[in-house]
């Protein structure tokens, strides 16, 4: 039998682009909350997710440095399993229950596309960047205190899709302002064959529901974000009437499991 | 409704990944012929291919630098689009009928990624290379004449995966040379959900039929394929044990369709 | 002794990012003619160097897919050698001789940095992209044909500095319409010792002679040139006014000497 | 006038690939102490560099995932000057002084290769890797503990040049085990003129006096190194015999000078 999770299935398993779950990850972030106009968003929610009546538009953009690892020490073949990730959730209803919804995502791995697939994130290829903190700072590298500042940027296919920018203004103290709701993304898996291309093999509603999530060294301040026009994307029509808050945090979390909400292939 | 074929699906169907086909390529490719130790290739083939009892092992390297496009002049975007592929095909059986199967591709490129997974091709993610030729040739620019030199390589994650060598003899008269099996993939989506992880939600033989091909400027030559050993790898497990011939060719032509021989997950 | 041309230095010269020269090319390329305003074209040559009075700010934009070799078959490793390259060249005069001098330059390989910084090409590192010509035409290869589009486009740190569309019309029937005026670079090696960081170490008018330029499958037709604003990047003051004609050839040529005009440390 | 410190230099400075000094650093490092060939080290010495007598082939493979800034917040243009590196540095004598010498440095960023050759850093692009620390621990993201490990590697052109694992051991207690020895280079500029391609424009020993470093969180532990032999490179020359201690620790410094010991042009 032939052995591995996604693409390539071998004799030994090994060029997998990922093991079988359980999927281990921790990251640095930042997360940038802003408000778009609620047309836009209600335009981006596939078909089953209604708009959050209150959320006016609410969403929020986060960039990930992310290290994973699987149960073969993934995280010592760093060249191969390492990424950055940028995205953006919307608020939403799901039988009126309120969730966040991912209509745009980037990462620069190809495993973790291979990951996100498979959970609903509608990955891209991107070039991530966020400004780092280094336990030696500096004027190269913001301390976590009081006015440091943190950026980050997202190009994809040569075009700087979005841009943002942090400025810390305390500690957070109390944890229950990083919760988030969870997440609802539509699994999609299309078919080429002619007769089935507007039938798609894989077309649900999915909750992802990670476990063990750790949080530490989490600074909330200002933030701000930009989503510029390009040629050949639509990512700007959610372009921030106004932004609120911003986190920078380390975090970690689980991956092993997904909830199918609907199928909506029948 | 949300528009496009593969990820993300959005109102104006702008950022998706890839437009519904039809799907039109065009290439410069080279094609070398080696002889793996026949029971590596046995091994990679999935349950229901069978070894090419005549075939001692042979199979082809190929390298392609690629432009596509959809219907929306996709190939003026070549930093969306161009890419460059490698990937090895090995000789097999399907229920008698010869055909080959593709154990191992990568791209450059995150469009070719979802064609190629919805094709059932296991691509990752490499940095491909091969010699190109110019109209205006020179020492940098190999002519199509006897004697002239062509390499191509793959990098993956950071590792060297292949090397290739072509020497050049003489144009292709014989068309018939350059005529493939049918490739017969196993295409593959894995379910995440905890209970359905050894349950594929796609998981089936399809057999590609692309159409309208063309090649031009074939010559046909000596082949030198390397496979080497590296760490988290096992595509060195097909190392050629001899090489045959290589071809140096441009080529066109369409995909459109898929056909399904087999359901596996029934 | 250590051996090498541009840095590492090292016992036996493999590592070294060049050999030594002759330095052999070939390449595809798009060349698109175009006018700034005057002032911004004066405003980018060094002193010296004075503006072409009758140019109206006249300038060409280019794209290179290059090919590269020196005496050791670099061409048959492309993942080292082979790289593409945008770049401006704007006219001028130098003690009342008609030039061009290129102000911004962009590839996408470090071997093509050091030869460039060698010869007085500002280069930074890019991604560059054009529509590639094949033997195998179709609608994602376009002939050499009345009518046929090429594009091209060059990303840096992260922001697309440039597009260009270029529209064949007809084949080049006269060949001295392919001339090129002299490149005079400003040869510039800066010193970080603090006392001398405004003294360079080199910085000295130098002019390119290349020789065995070689043209082949030159078509002429109509260019259009972007160069949109973006932030930390100056290159947009040199912004079309207007476009002219375009041309898409292949080239090869040879270069291993360099003239020193005027040393501009004395 | 035109300004810039590096290439281009333009009306405005904005374009260049680096701000006037001074330059300031942070990150996070991974620093493996090996020994080689002591015939191998000398080999790899510019004359004028001898063998450290004592040094029986001791030398230190670095890994860094640098932050950098000038005057311009250019730390929140992490798309621009965010780069991680690996070097290796051998001990030698210089003058009857012990110093180190890089003799191979790689970067994956423009900017950081032209600060480089300004310091005699003789630099090549490379992707460079290594495993990341995070507040966050867990399975993905080790923790500052006794028995974790980090990993690190460098690809250039496409071929894997050096792997290395750390597994800590304890903190560091005793700060007089992180100092360096001064690090003095060979600054070399060459001339493309025919008549003066064997006579440098630069040639020189040049030390390097960095400033106000500051380190942070050093752990200690155990060390691996290695240098596959791969073709077209000579680095493995240096493959480690035995190795030594590791260090994992970030560190902060400031560049704005650099002393030459020797112009050897003269």
């Amino acid at each position: 039998m032939l052995k591995g999770f996604h693409y390539p299935l071998t004799p030994k398993g090994k060029s997998t682009l990922n093991p079988t779950p359980p999927w281990h990850y921790s990251s640095d972030f930042l997360n940038i909350e802003f408000w778009s106009d609620p047309a836009a968003v209600a335009a981006v929610l596939p078909p089953g997710l209604d708009p959050d009546p209150k959320a006016e538009g609410h969403g929020n953009a986060l960039f990930y440095d992310w290290q994973f690892t699987g149960a073969n020490d993934e995280y010592l073949d760093p060249a191969r399993y390492q990424y950055r990730e940028f995205f953006l959730l919307v608020d939403a209803f799901f039988e009126g229950r309120p969730v966040s919804y991912c209509p745009y995502i980037f990462v620069d791995n190809d495993a973790a596309i291979a990951r996100g697939w498979t959970q609903g994130y509608p990955k891209r290829l991107g070039q991530v960047f966020q400004t780092r903190y280094y336990a030696a700072t500096g004027k190269a590298g913001p301390a976590l205190a009081p006015g440091s500042k943190f950026a980050g940027s997202i190009t994809a296919s040569g075009r700087r899709l979005a841009e943002a920018l942090l400025t810390l203004k305390e500690p957070v103290t109390d944890l229950s302002i990083l919760k988030q709701r969870p997440i609802v993304n539509l699994l999609h898996t299309p078919r080429l064959a002619a007769d089935r291309q507007d039938k798609p093999a894989v077309h649900e509603f999915v909750e992802n529901i990670p476990h063990d999530v750790k949080i530490e060294q989490a600074w909330i301040g200002e933030g701000l974000l930009t989503l510029p026009v390009v040629a050949g994307e639509e990512i700007s029509d959610l372009a921030p009437i106004r932004c609120g808050k911003g986190i920078r945090a380390s975090m970690a979390y689980i991956v092993d499991d997904l909830k199918t909400l609907r199928d909506l292939t029948k």
